[in-house]
């Protein structure tokens, strides 16, 4: 078979005016005119579908009444002539000559043409992405990985694939999942009863990673720009539509850099992708345009052509301590030394700001041990990015550099030295300023497509008590 | 810092002759000759590193005394002015007008200018990617990456981050690490004592993946073409230069695709992403020829630009015997039933036909039970892709379209058909002809370098007891 894909039907459609054509998909919707027939295929070649007439007297009536007679999700091969159709909603229509039934769908097909709410579509995973809506979301996806790719291949910088099983708990950034071949039925024990993990498959305790971070910076000290893009866990029982057990994250990491240095990427990189997208998904964002966020181009184009905003934690306390005196409620009090909370991510990202805002020099107990200890003593050169409608987008920090300190932090922080041996290495061979951020993959997604759950841009999202398909 | 990557010198140095340039990298060599000094940098923007050269005069006494004294492995900012030296060795110079030292090296630095071993180098994970061998490797392993991804996205292909995390036992395709949030030490119980699995974090047993071809087939029915990259795990207990318990895979899956076709794909992208990494990594490529693999680069020409061989299992088992007949020894006899080994893999690669190899059409009794029943009733539609010096680096078939037909293999095999049940939707629903293959990533990287043990083409293997860094 030689079929040819709609998107090229659609993009040489001059030159193939007139052309005997064979295309292959899956049947949007069908009716019958009695004599006349109109099928929309889809081939996922792109988002629209294309129109295809079925003439009674062009295809017999036997030949006819089979192809009306399919249903919505019918696998079609259909061999016709390319018509362009500059006078009807839809540039071209194919004229079929032979309809072959490459498989039917059965009556009860899950995804018919009426729309479905999203919590019932969730059930249906497997068949999900056969409509509009997850078809345009899980394109974005596709793309916007390959511009993240882009961005950062064009700029030389090197792909590292970080270990996802780790004997590490990395920087108790949360809580892990445990890996394990032994049998929980019969685990083997050590004469005091404790766990026998010699017995494990690494001959220790292993965890699915949190954060790529550490070992990227082993590969940051030799290439010098490096970054990760791999699936990172967390086993926390949250319910929310912000977090998965299983996501995606990109961190690059840079030496020879400063946070400012850092901040300059991380935006350049989000005007990137989003400007991407928008340019090579336009029928999906015109979708997310219409039906899901009213306002999202315009906002994206705005985001992807002005400078985000960039303001010390002490002064974004200050606008949300002049907020919460102004009279704006927040659940958790504003004061010096707070974890900023999503509700105030949001203040100062969506009213403060109305743009994307990087909040920089953190109090360092809020902060992890690796980032640089600021000449004041008391904050550390991290970097959030927030955006509206999300909040925290991407983190970063200029990491710490000056062995002494880091392993002051480590001791400070109680710490196992030991564990940190390889990462304390880099600083005692050739260390230098670097830093890095990591973006969440879906939080991305899910800002550019404005879809507000984190399940529905996840292929087959894993979640407390989900873990289906 | 603004600061020129040594990439970059070397690219514009036409441009760049008399101009005043700051670099910022690592010491690989450092020489006093007195009065004048020589310092190799590198700064992983390139394979190459820039000759800079050290004057006493020019920089002063103490200024000169303090670059000379630093370490292998230190890290320099260096502001020089750039010359061009056609008449030496290498093609450009950086005559230092300024040295300051970013981070000293230790001097028992374990990354000496000295051969070091590679089972010596794989304790020093953290490091080794400062070394010639590593830096082309792990390089030649980011561009490999990014030229699959480019091959598949220009070709309309949908990237799929199919599940890591999974209940289902896949086909049964190998030992599967479990992943958990129970307490090992005091696993929950059911009153008949065995694990309560309810009390787990998704409320039932669940494992790493060991493909995602099965979600991408979901995938496949919406989008057409499809294809996964991300990792991939066996429990496996084997000790083997080519396994790890941890690797990457890219899967490809394609409706309205028959095995012809798939090969057909299977082929264009090894041999585009051959070629693009032989255009992209020229230098890398050439220590590989020199150091590691003296016929490299010209045995992957050849191949790039040669078509592949094509033989059905049946044909291949007759090849086999002929040779076992005239006296080649194998360890496994030769008979039809014979599940493929590596010995005959590459026998048939290496010496009968001397170049990449699809075997064809395996009896279903060594294949997995989604795979196309054959007309012929005993074989399946599968295709192996055999390459010289490694073997099986792509497996592939079509996948078995026909419900009655998947069905009543699910049954045969013993399989619990509740877990296929929304795998055999996809038949229920429109399902279609269609085929797809997996390329193990570390296989393909092994294949382009030389490099023939897994553990040095990871940037942090995973193997039976090791999971360190």
């Amino acid at each position: 078979m030689n079929r040819t894909k709609i998107a090229a039907l659609y993009a040489d459609k001059d030159q193939l005016d007139g052309a005997s054509v064979t295309v292959a998909g899956w049947v949007r919707s069908i009716r019958d005119m009695k004599n006349f027939g109109f099928v929309t295929l889809n081939d996922g070649s792109c988002f629209r579908g294309l129109q295809v007439v079925l003439n009674r007297e062009a295809l017999g009536d036997e030949a006819y009444d089979q192809a009306v007679s399919q249903s919505v999700g019918a696998a079609l091969v259909i061999d016709g002539t390319l018509a362009l159709t500059p006078d009807r909603p839809q540039p071209i229509e194919l004229q079929a000559a032979h309809v072959s039934v490459e498989g039917p769908s059965a009556p009860d097909y899950p995804m018919q043409k009426k729309r479905q709410s999203r919590e019932f579509l969730r059930t249906q995973q497997h068949l999900r992405s056969r409509t509009n809506l997850f078809r345009a979301v899980f394109r974005v996806r596709s793309v916007a990985a390959y511009a993240i790719h882009k961005f950062f291949q064009e700029r030389g910088f090197v792909y590292v694939n970080t270990p996802i099983i780790t004997a590490s708990d990395a920087e108790g950034a949360g809580e892990m999942f445990r890996v394990t071949t032994l049998d929980l039925a019969n685990v083997p024990r050590l004469e005091d009863g404790s766990v026998d993990w010699s017995k494990d498959f690494f001959g220790k305790p292993t965890n699915l990673t949190v954060s790529g971070q550490l070992q990227a910076e082993n590969f940051a000290m030799s290439f010098g720009d490096v970054y990760t893009f791999g699936p990172t866990f967390r086993a926390e029982d949250s319910n929310t539509r912000r977090h998965a057990a299983e996501f995606w994250m990109i961190e690059p990491e840079m030496a020879f850099c400063d946070l400012e240095q850092d901040m300059d990427v991380a935006e350049e990189m989000l005007k990137y992708a989003i400007t991407y997208v928008m340019d090579h998904c336009p029928d999906e964002m015109d979708f997310f345009n219409k039906w899901v966020d009213k306002g999202l181009k315009e906002r994206l184009t705005h985001v992807a052509t002005s400078d985000f905003a960039r303001v010390s934690y002490d002064d974004a306390i200050k606008i949300l301590e002049e907020a919460q005196d102004g009279g704006t409620k927040f659940e958790y009090p504003v004061s010096w030394g707070l974890d900023l909370q999503t509700e105030h991510e949001r203040y100062l990202t969506e009213h403060h700001f109305n743009k994307p805002t990087f909040v920089t020099d953190y109090p360092k107990e809020i902060k992890a041990f690796y980032m640089r200890l600021n000449d004041d003593g008391r904050t550390v050169a991290a970097a959030d990015c927030l955006v509206p409608g999300i909040g925290e987008i991407i983190g970063g920090s200029q990491r710490e550099e000056r062995l002494d300190i880091l392993e002051s932090r480590i001791h400070e922080l109680g710490m196992d030295p030991e564990q940190y041996r390889y990462y304390c290495d880099l600083r005692r061979y050739g260390g230098c300023r670097h830093a890095g951020f990591g973006l969440g993959f879906e939080r991305f997604v899910m800002y550019v497509t404005g879809i507000d759950n984190i399940r529905d841009v996840l292929p087959h999202p894993r979640t407390v008590g989900n873990a289906d398909f």
